[in-house]
């Protein structure tokens, strides 16, 4: 007999009655029924009832064990009587009666116990991490984030791709966060970058021939956390593609996305072709290039009817800027006083004055401003936007790059009120047709909008013939719910773009030599047309999971301080280290007291 | 038609005589033959014959390309006459009469042709790795790997194991090189270590009881550069399983590389079932833990037949240090003067004072060693060795710790010098029985051999009651060709053990608290019996594609000097960067001139 068990504890079934068994795993915990004991024995595959009588051999030993102390029990498999049988447990129609026991490791007394998944503090729960790692939920969700890779990895194998590793131990990459860095042992002075995303890389093997590429990629920037970021390192499906357009990017990944979310999304429809929405679109009626589709409210411009009415805020900001616009927020059946109030609050807790509302009942316009403009604007108003009776309309007014922030949430929060939105949908789309450049105030200059690596729509001559903030990019987003789960785009790839883009965006020829200088080399050497993308997989898997705290669903992840509390990184390291690799530590300096 | 290709350039045959086609690629090589222009155009998929005559619309466009351009050409498919027909193109039916022709990129002149691979320096390959890439054999290489890392992914699935991804900015992990530091912004004077191995998270991914865990995993050691060794990252196989023996490990990962190297392996034959050698006897018979099994060589003890012997140099040592050892080193067909003088003089070329012998013809043993021991002692060597007329046998004496390394050497010369050794097959062992100490005598101390989280065999009593040199443990090495693919071992999983274990060698509990706190916690907390291995990806890519150097299986390597000249890796930083890390440079002194 195997020195640790003959099945899983998640094995044994009514088919095995009779058959003497051994088992291994953790004691789930222990029930004292009226002189039996009852153990669950439970292992990764699942819990099996052990049984104790006060006869066998090893009663003793069994009423000493305690949660999570590691076992080896033999015994014989008995069915359970038909009122025992656990219908919600796939071994729950047998037990096992003890014949033998070996305690293989014992157990302290738990900081963080297992069963029933107690709520404890994060701090504990990260630094006895493989005891939170046992608990269902957890444990749960990790597996279903391998699974999840497994499916990309099989289904990116599927439509031709092959992986390829790419370095970690590089030079800096553009993508606009803070590099960790590495000192160089052997170049004093000197210090490597972990990537901030393979960007170059996957650009390079794409220009080295390899046709398609995709890797599961670590990635790694020096940002403060977030809920759905981790501090320090996360992964992306990286993916990259040689001569292709954007619609052969879409149509490569749209059926690796969709596939995906239906095998993992517990039987949530999914959008079958994903819209593809331009971004000055995306911007006007959902005021975000983030737009959650699972709510149905499209943003229309209303500015004409309020020109010269007598809403007299509305019409002073018309006339005091051309560029004022009016934005209404449709809200299907928010019509009634009590709702408007109630956003207009809400409107108010966001910092703003106040929300301007219509809300329609008895076939007419309600409300200050209906009043003010009158019965034929607010019923003009009415009719663009499709309104009846019980439907209710609200107001954003001014500068749409100022206020298009607060519409977004204003619309997703009419969306819940109003309880507009579906829940258990996965709405996809793609935002397409990002600007190349934007004008970057703080520094007053023309700036790149995204990845500069982009090629821009109309190529090089629409950089030598457009206004800079006019020219769009083959650039591109997929979000999911209002999550933006990837970037993309089609790259440049033509030195000669390469340096015309810089140069507009205010790098002379000699920093894009200095920073990236191996691709501008690569470029001079007969590079494909390629483009790509890469999907995050914390994010997608947060969303098939449920989870909106990334922790839920990485294994080791580091705390909101960036600390493992696990392992203790980052810890202090020796003189000699520091010695060899030529830095010193130059602390900032202690505050002064009193 | 798509805006770059209707097939792949490797795609067309005979059926597809008559399509009007659309092809991207490289521009491979031209050839002008009496007015017409033969093109061949390359991609990832292979490689079409573009035909251009002098009545082509793009007849002058065409003469002006050269190689590496990248170009969309449109033409029609027609079959080549059977004179031209080239069997050994998959393509090579057919050939495309271009009619349109568009150029992509062109490229700068090449400082590394692609056609043809001539040799060229290192530091141009590296610098231009994207052309060096598109070269066939590291292109092919470089697919190779992708496709064995895909079948071992496959294969670990297969085998009821998940792949977990393990973190990178992680703490200082005991392998006993040196690590790479990362800077932590957020903590002052702290540090990130990149995991040497993924060792410690493995383990503790058993104890959240996740049963069987694999990862294609990257290392990081900050060594200077080997053949077979990056500076820098490199990939594992990183296994861990639960519940098991040494057998069941040695059960599961044999199957999984037999079946990789059948698969890869150029149908070389693979060792069926891997010999399981102790150490000690590997270190007897071969003077190596890492024994090329292709050579039939093993050495033999024959101390005894030279004790108070005639051949006085041996005789004295024997009695001068009751270690003494002589061995035999048996060198089938090597029975003649000249053989055994050249290996001799090889001996010699090492700085050794040469190698003694004894060869065998006319039923007798020559040479000088033969003389000064007598024909008893020689026909008694001859016997314990099975040897023959024509025949002979080298001896190594001495120190058995000291001329072990000497010896494996020259069982290996002999095995090539005589053509002993096999050349195509995959030859495969286990070697176990590891020490778990040995004796440091730069600081005159007990230490661990290997792993120091290794089970002892006869776990805490052995420590307890046993020598620590005689004390074994369950460490393994799994050996291909003379190639350590990796070591393993079954783990202890009991905090006692590993306390009592870091005592023996000279480590106090503060210690392992301070260093190995996170895994002894975890120990104390219910851990399951595991164990594992880690066969290095890029040593297994090397014997596969019959490499000697790990650039040749590397997509993007550094050079020795741990530079990536491609990328610009090292580099120097910012003094704002080095600000927010806390960090300064000490750069060494420069010497001072004349």
């Amino acid at each position: 007999m195997h020195a640790y068990r003959t099945h899983t504890c998640g094995e044994l079934r009514a088919d095995d009655v009779g058959k003497t068994v051994r088992l291994s795993g953790w004691v789930h915990r222990v029930r004292d029924h009226g002189g039996l004991l009852f153990i669950d024995l439970r292992d990764h595959y699942g819990i099996t009832q052990i049984v104790a009588d006060p006869d066998s051999p090893v009663f003793a030993a069994a009423e000493k064990l305690k949660p999570e102390w590691v076992v080896r029990i033999d015994g014989d498999v008995v069915a359970r009587t038909d009122e025992t049988i656990n219908p919600n447990l796939p071994t729950g129609q047998v037990e096992v009666r003890i014949k033998g026991l070996e305690v293989l490791s014992e157990s302290a007394e738990l900081p963080l116990p297992v069963f029933g998944e107690p709520d404890y503090p994060e701090e504990t729960r990260l630094k006895y991490r493989f005891l939170d790692l046992r608990r269902e939920t957890l444990h749960n969700n990790i597996m279903k984030r391998q699974a999840i890779i497994g499916s990309l990895r099989d289904r990116m194998r599927g439509a031709g791709f092959f992986e390829f590793q790419t370095p970690i131990l590089t030079a800096s990459s553009p993508e606009g966060a803070r590099d960790y860095l590495v000192p160089s042992r052997v170049h004093p002075g000197k210090f490597y970058a972990l990537p901030q995303a393979p960007q170059q890389f996957k650009q390079l093997i794409m220009m080295a021939g390899f046709d398609r590429y995709f890797q599961i990629a670590p990635c790694f920037r020096d940002e403060d956390a977030r809920a759905d970021r981790s501090p320090g390192e996360f992964y992306q499906l990286d993916i990259e593609m040689s001569f292709v357009t954007q619609d052969d990017v879409f149509d490569t990944v749209e059926p690796i996305l969709r596939g995906l979310f239906e095998e993992f999304g517990g039987g949530k429809p999914v959008t079958q072709k994903f819209p593809r929405i331009p971004y000055a679109e995306a911007m006007r009626k959902y005021g975000t290039d983030k737009p959650d589709l699972r709510n149905p409210i499209e943003m229309e411009d209303v500015t004409e009817h309020f020109r010269g009415s007598g809403f007299k805020v509305f019409a002073g900001m018309i006339d005091m800027d051309v560029n004022t616009r009016i934005w209404a927020i449709p809200g299907k059946g928010g019509g009634s006083r009590a709702v408007c109030d109630r956003l207009n609050a809400w409107a108010q807790g966001e910092g703003l004055p106040g929300m301007a509302y219509i809300f329609f009942r008895d076939g007419e316009g309600a409300g200050p401003v209906a009043k003010n403009i009158g019965p034929e604007r607010t019923a003009a108003i009415r009719k663009q936007l499709g309104l009846e009776d019980g439907d209710a309309v609200f107001f954003v007014a001014g500068l749409p790059k100022e206020f298009a922030d607060f519409a977004a949430r204003a619309r997703v929060k009419v969306g819940a009120e109003l309880k507009l939105s579906a829940t258990d949908r996965f709405d996809f789309c793609w935002i397409v047709d990002f600007p190349m450049f934007e004008w970057n105030e703080d520094e007053k200059k023309i700036d790149f909008s995204h990845n500069p690596f982009s090629m821009p729509q109309g190529a090089l001559e629409a950089l030598d013939t457009m206004e800079p903030e006019d020219i769009l990019a083959y650039q591109y987003d997929v979000v999911c719910n209002g999550v933006e789960l990837s970037s993309g785009a089609i790259r440049n790839h033509k030195p000669e773009i390469m340096e015309k883009a810089f140069a507009i965006a205010g790098y002379p020829k000699e920093v894009l030599e200095e920073r990236f200088g191996g691709m501008l080399r690569a470029l001079q050497y007969g590079a494909p047309p390629h483009g790509g993308i890469a999907p995050g997989i914390d994010r997608m898997v947060m969303l098939l999971c449920g989870e909106e705290n990334l922790r839920q669903v990485v294994m080791f992840p580091m705390n909101q301080q960036a600390e493992d509390l696990l392992m203790g990184a980052p810890s202090e390291v020796s003189p000699q280290q520091l010695q060899e690799l030529n830095i010193r530590l130059a602390l900032p300096k202690p505050k002064s007291k009193g």
